[in-house]
């Protein structure tokens, strides 16, 4: 039997400081009264027009030819691999990339491609890396078809990839004739953090989609950008997969409704992060990443705790936080404050001097 | 270039009366009320209450042990095969059926299994037929393992399957070792038409959904209902399509608010088909098949036009019909009042007068 | 537990005539001296000089720029729809053909491919019939990508296709933008018995292989022959499957020799079926179809007995017959002559006077 | 376009010392004749009795069940894995793995499963790097199902794993529930270096397949073993991939004349492998791996020439080696001589002084 996600102890009390994840935002006030007041139709007839709306906004914001609105970020990475890739390909993405270890063995599974695990530090990789990884052009190797990357990258701490690199690694690709697709989870943070527009940003990338539950704190939905043909043909997949809705645009008011207000407001959270990180690192025995944007990814065996004691200790203590790649991960979002960084760390000093 | 479905032509006013689809109904104002206030929190990890009110109630209403909640009727016919079948399976399933026509050929893309098309009138089989249809067990033939059917039919004209049909089919093919599944994108109707309960109409099939964005008018989802471990399989599928979700209780809100208010009514829908069929019968040259449900197909051969040029006619008119396998369809739901079929009936008369 | 085809009842003799199939064939000991005398190398690699001769041989014969030598009629089928069509097309092809009944499911396991069934007497459709199953261009329906002829027809009791009929289904096909392939496991027969040179009989087919351990005698092999840039991505899956060899150069030299001493010998095949239809005419209760090649199916239900029973009978007796599709289905071929001919006639009349 | 394996520069002499692969070996003359009076039948059918004799040896062998025969080791690995595993489960494999890398991208292609890179020194991974592969068992992590193994290594220099390895790793799978599968293309190899018997080597592996087409020179085929049951579900896909064949006893008398006649030799190709080691290692900037078997690679960058440069010069002298992973290999079988061995280290030595 396959278990759902980190369940609190029975008997914890209600979550009161969660920096579990940037997906659990609940929606505002303002942007329920968006998503009650939006225009809608059939989606899947193309007859939404505040699906539209978002659409071609996020066309615009990406310099994408077109777009189309899904239920998911993992679906955009299934339906983009799906349509950049036939069976047997090969996809070139970090090692520890969200497409190799978080979803399940999909792109195996439906597309049918072998993914070749990049190293390197903080989740990104170089151009010469990437150039060593070029396979012979034999009937033995499996043709090589896509780059991808995460930005941000997540299990490589929230790490923005530099402008240059990215253009340096999707410029390889396209020598080879592979094409680009960005992973673009976190990409807002990306932006807001590095000071750069998102068109410029994918400028090298032949596909990207952009998430809408995590701090952009909408309900549902991400959207996938990439040239009109590109769209014509994820539409396809986006059919076959049961990604069609209907009546969406009450979802995609609420996503319009963050890039006019929690675009900007990223820049706090990417600050409460920092602040944590700085409470964090007086902890003795705790060693902490620098981060970049909004996750904090700090290790604990120095404090002779494992990752789910200390979980399990703060949730006993109303507070959540995840685990990855053996470290423990905080993530700040809209529904953390500054004075709740600082109960934080107070918490977590308590919980580890208990080991 | 995949074309967007059936589109207006330049020039068309607004559509007034709408008979394409019961998936075109708008939420109404009582149903945004119930999303707005709806509790929720993140579905991928099973953490939004509304969305599992909505899954506890279809589980009962089904009588089945558990349910899961999906973005679409597509999705649940996906991963219900999925989770059913392995590659190279048979599925065996009527040659009208919606899985064959209407989801893009997924089945085969995604699950690898092959679909025999069963004959019979208005979208149904029989035993007799399904036992004439097993295959010899050998290398040869592709393993037979599940047995689906749509409760109503839709290209068989909206048929309500006999109860008595439908536990024949599904002795059948339990004697096979196979397992059955139901396409329920229009359940409630049959169940409402033949004063059915629901949990007695699904009782000898494995698996079953219900559409929420049809007649009962949500704007977004489906639920799939099986045995516990069904679902914790169908779970897998759910992460791997993408079809997870984030605060997805806006949207079950609406969904658990049909089941309050908008089954009842969906008597009100098969009495204006009704009324619509009685009345396009006087038209000379139109042959309507009595509608068991609220779609009524017509065949306009007998009076000289084709189904687009009827449409193209009626949408200037400002109504919507749709055309499915060479026949006129029309479909009553909440949107749709007694009056608008009166003034539908004059208008297509209206419109075949001018072949 | 999947079984093995049918097995002789125990106590059974040895088969002395053999009309199961003509796949069991053994090789001549003239065929077996040539491969023996064979000069082989890597087929794999390129490197088998007896491979390239069977191949430019077949290339020539089949007006087609290039040919790839694989080890079963099955695998040219699978490797021309891997490498015609991607996940989620559909092929057109009869409802009786090979692919859809006798392949396990295959095309929808390893291609993802929906086989849209078409109707027609004894395994052949028309160009009005191929019209009829276009698709409507939208997101809903399988995009058609491919039609497929199995020339002679097999269950269609080896009947062979009309020139002008396959040409005309091939132009539809064309003109929609489809590929063309012909399952040609008996086209040797076919151009034989039509008195048409292959070259002509294919030349509106993209793809078309020839399977050597029918008729032909050879022990194992096809040869799937098309363009240089189909061929070229066949060898891709040719590998993928394992369907490379080594000095597959051995095999090779059976066909060669095939082609030299096999091919105008398959009209004493016809003769024989002919005189056998002949035969069996003259048996109350038994229907026989007129055969145009080396197949002669033939319906017993008049007779009083099933084809199961009249199998065991003649398994008893010496003599092996195959049941496909309800009826019996006798083949000739390089190990049945003319007396055995009629001595089966004898046996099958006896066997079924004693029902 | 995809290109044939290496092929020899124009001008080149024909090949006199083939160190380039152990699929190279010629049939002898003893085994042809085992060939011609081999007795043979309908292998599809299961009628071939010299392919049953195979099947029996080998199973009886390898202390397995049952057996199946194949036209080639690829297929064995493609069969062993859809047979094991689902799409969306994760096979456990060493970074270096002949699935990984050499058969084209067919395990996710095919089948649909992702394969975890194991790192290790020569091709070998621990029962403690088995430990830190487990995954947690959430909705997110690709199930793992299958840990395979390559018995020799060939990326890792033929490197035998020592059985108490082998059965630790095993140990952890079984552990764990998954299955485990040994590509066992050089198996004997292994076995007669190290002294154990094929059954007592593969004991804790449910699945194995041997090669007869490297070292044990036969022209065409390799025997995958398991459990009956296992191998009842391998033949559907024989049958699905085109596997089956007919005549194929011809070729399976090859291989039961190697496992008469070319296992025990096999220490002479190791002990003409360790010459060739002892002599190269006198050569300036040439670093040998010590081999373990019948592979021997070598690193010439301390000769200042690529493998390429090499590779080409020494077909000008009618030697053929090849090039893996940026190392040159050289291979012996029963075509290399103890003589040829001392030519090839005096023409490698030549030939690198020129650089």
């Amino acid at each position: 039997m396959v278990h759902a996600p980190n369940r609190p102890p029975a008997g914890a009390p209600p979550v009161r400081i969660n920096l579990y994840s940037d997906t659990q935002t609940r929606p505002t006030p303002a942007m329920k009264e968006a998503m009650v007041r939006a225009e809608v139709g059939d989606e899947q007839h193309g007859d939404d027009p505040t699906v539209h709306e978002l659409c071609d906004r996020m066309a615009a914001l990406m310099g994408k030819e077109a777009a189309v609105y899904l239920p998911s970020g993992t679906m955009c990475n299934v339906i983009a691999i799906l349509t950049h890739c036939s069976k047997g390909d090969e996809v070139i993405a970090h090692e520890t990339s969200h497409i190799l270890h978080s979803e399940g063995g999909t792109h195996a599974a439906l597309t049918g491609v072998q993914i070749m695990p990049m190293k390197g530090p903080r989740g990104m990789f170089t151009a010469d890396d990437v150039r060593a990884a070029i396979r012979p052009k034999t009937r033995y190797a499996p043709p090589q078809r896509l780059l991808e990357v995460e930005q941000t990258a997540n299990i490589g701490g929230g790490a923005v990839w530099p402008l240059a690199q990215l253009n340096e690694v999707a410029a390889v690709a396209h020598e080879q004739g592979w094409s680009t697709h960005m992973d673009g989870a976190r990409l807002m943070n990306a932006c807001v953090a590095a000071g750069i527009a998102p068109k410029d940003m994918v400028a090298n990338f032949d596909s990207v989609w952009l998430d809408f539950t995590k701090g952009l704190g909408a309900p549902l939905g991400a959207v996938l950008c990439g040239s009109e043909e590109f769209i014509g043909r994820a539409w396809r997949w986006k059919q076959r997969l049961g990604g069609s809705m209907r009546q969406a645009g009450i979802c995609a008011a609420a996503c319009n409704h963050a890039l006019d207000h929690h675009v900007d407001r990223l820049a706090e959270d990417h600050a409460n992060a920092k602040a944590l990180a700085r409470g964090l690192r007086q902890i003795p025995g705790v060693v902490v990443e620098e981060p970049d944007t909004n996750l904090v990814f700090f290790d604990i065996k120095g404090a002779g705790m494992s990752v789910e004691q200390l979980q399990a200790k703060l949730q006993m203590r109303g507070i959540a936080v995840s685990g990855l790649g053996g470290r423990v991960r905080a993530c700040t979002h809209l529904d953390v404050t500054a004075p709740m960084i600082e109960e934080a760390v107070t918490e977590i000093r308590a919980a580890l001097a208990a080991a």
